[in-house]
């Protein structure tokens, strides 16, 4: 086995700039390989956002496979540009990787990021790599937007919130793989089209990664409202259902890391989604609605009882 | 003193938000705070570069204050806009840190980053937080450049070989600091306006950030050139020559993580060139030329007899 070490850095990066560089196109005038990138934008906005996967944070080694961590730093990070309704256009990655790890191991995240990220249409237009003592990775993504972009501050009373695909299926497989118990880290379902689509008729919207209830918190802190979600209404993934029962939708509701799109829908535009549905290739669930209030978020049971849950999502600084 | 373990990582990030929302305009139409940051570019294209820094491998703690480590990230990751010629005009910060620090150690690493940010005309729009066992940070800056950029790739036999400013002040501070004798770990020269008016004669540019000979050895791979430096002009700063005195050229020639700028120029822009040097801020100083052959770096002294180096620069995989 080959080792970063064996093959140095400068050696293992003009490998990959060659792979690259049959790869460009879609805008890039520059790709990797130079000081950096160049691309060509259209006339729309640029959306910019940047997300890391850490080893014994967001991951253990051996939960995935090189290239499936690479596809799912793409999806984690392309979440927020999908939940502005935005096109994601170009990436970068940068790695921290110990100089003992096998370079197959670095090719084949390189590998995964860009291949995930060519199929939402995106292309891998440079990085950077550095030592360190563990394996972390952080991926930037500029994405374009020629309307309105969708915030987390537009939602007002009276708003239905809906939430796309289903909830706690990385929750439990994180719960299953830290237990020892096996099985695979699912990849985000990279909601790029249902978020372009989506956002004609959101008024707010946000993607869920650290829990849908705190994620919606976020929502309402920032459109200044409260939001009342029903537990019974949530789609719970059957992965979550199986493994946990009536306890399903209580673990689904904070457990994080679903890289669904929660939306915030006006009455008058019901009718306008209710014609998008069957475009955006997932389920689309109403799920609560928002209220006039202290930003706040009210789970509640089908009668209105609140219900009380031990936490509303992930923190990474409290764990 | 209050850690990050006692804030909060959301509580931190609102409280942040809220002081850099305080401070956008310049082309950002959503701050920090969203699901992603929205800017309006220009009619230009966009140079995209991200770079990091790592605890025990690019600095160790007490080497900087947490605000000068991050006007230092900004600093070596602008580097490589500057080298394109381009302007920057955005900037994403995420921060990988152990629950345990103190809280006041992020604020003064985003406020460094901030101001430095803000001195060379860029925002800081957006960023990410995550725990882990040391301190790593990683920037993304995006630029703007209205003229074809400066790559590496357009030296030519016969250019000659500039670099700006001065060689080996930081490496000697790295030295001196790893072997506990104190010092500051100096601050990157932010060489954006040099860059952006270097850019009108160049015909390759690289910024020295791994070691000048390394660094030049990337634009004759480039370029498929050939380069001769001449060992006798480098310009070394007068804190390396103290300390090292007639070693301190050839530690000045690899030592590395000057972040000034090499440049080649044609013989017909030379009388460009000279026009430019006083606006340039800082010295411009011929140290060699391109020369036709295979992709090296020869060394030579006043005489042009070749002088051999222990190494060329840094390799991120083998130290």
């Amino acid at each position: 086995m080959r080792r970063l070490r064996d093959v140095g850095e400068h050696a293992w990066v003009a490998r990959l700039v060659h792979r690259l560089a049959m790869d460009v196109g879609g805008g890039v005038h520059i790709g990797p390989g130079d000081d950096a990138a160049v691309v060509r934008p259209g006339r729309a906005s640029l959306v910019l956002t940047v997300d890391a996967l850490v080893e014994g944070v967001h991951f253990r080694t051996g939960w995935l496979t090189p290239a499936a961590l690479g596809r799912r730093l793409f999806g984690v990070t392309v979440s927020d540009v999908a939940a502005m309704g935005a096109t994601p256009r170009w990436a970068l990655l940068a790695t921290e990787s110990p100089a003992e790890t096998a370079s197959g191991v670095l090719d084949g995240i390189v590998r995964g990021f860009a291949r995930g990220a060519r199929g939402a249409g995106t292309r891998l237009v440079g990085g950077n790599v550095t030592t360190g003592p563990h394996l972390a990775l952080t991926a930037t993504v500029v994405g374009e937007i020629d309307r309105t972009p969708v915030s987390r501050a537009g939602g007002r009373p009276g708003d239905a919130l809906y939430v796309t695909g289903a909830l706690g299926m990385a929750g439990i497989a994180v719960r299953q793989l830290a237990g020892g118990r096996g099985g695979r880290l699912p990849q985000p379902p990279l909601r790029v089209r249902a978020g372009r689509l989506l956002a004609a008729v959101a008024s707010a919207m946000i993607d869920v990664s650290d829990g849908l209830v705190q994620d919606i918190g976020h929502l309402c802190r920032a459109s200044r409202v409260a939001a009342e979600v029903e537990l019974d209404r949530l789609p719970v993934a059957p992965r979550c259902r199986r493994a946990l029962g009536a306890a399903a939708s209580r673990f689904a509701a904070t457990a994080g890391e679903d890289y669904e799109l929660v939306l915030a829908v006006r009455p008058a535009r019901e009718a306008a989604l209710r014609r998008i549905v069957p475009r955006l290739g997932c389920r689309l669930t109403r799920i609560g609605r928002l209220v006039a209030g202290r930003p706040a978020v009210r789970v509640i049971d089908a009668a209105g009882t609140p219900i009380t849950l031990a936490r509303s999502g992930f923190d990474h600084f409290r764990r």
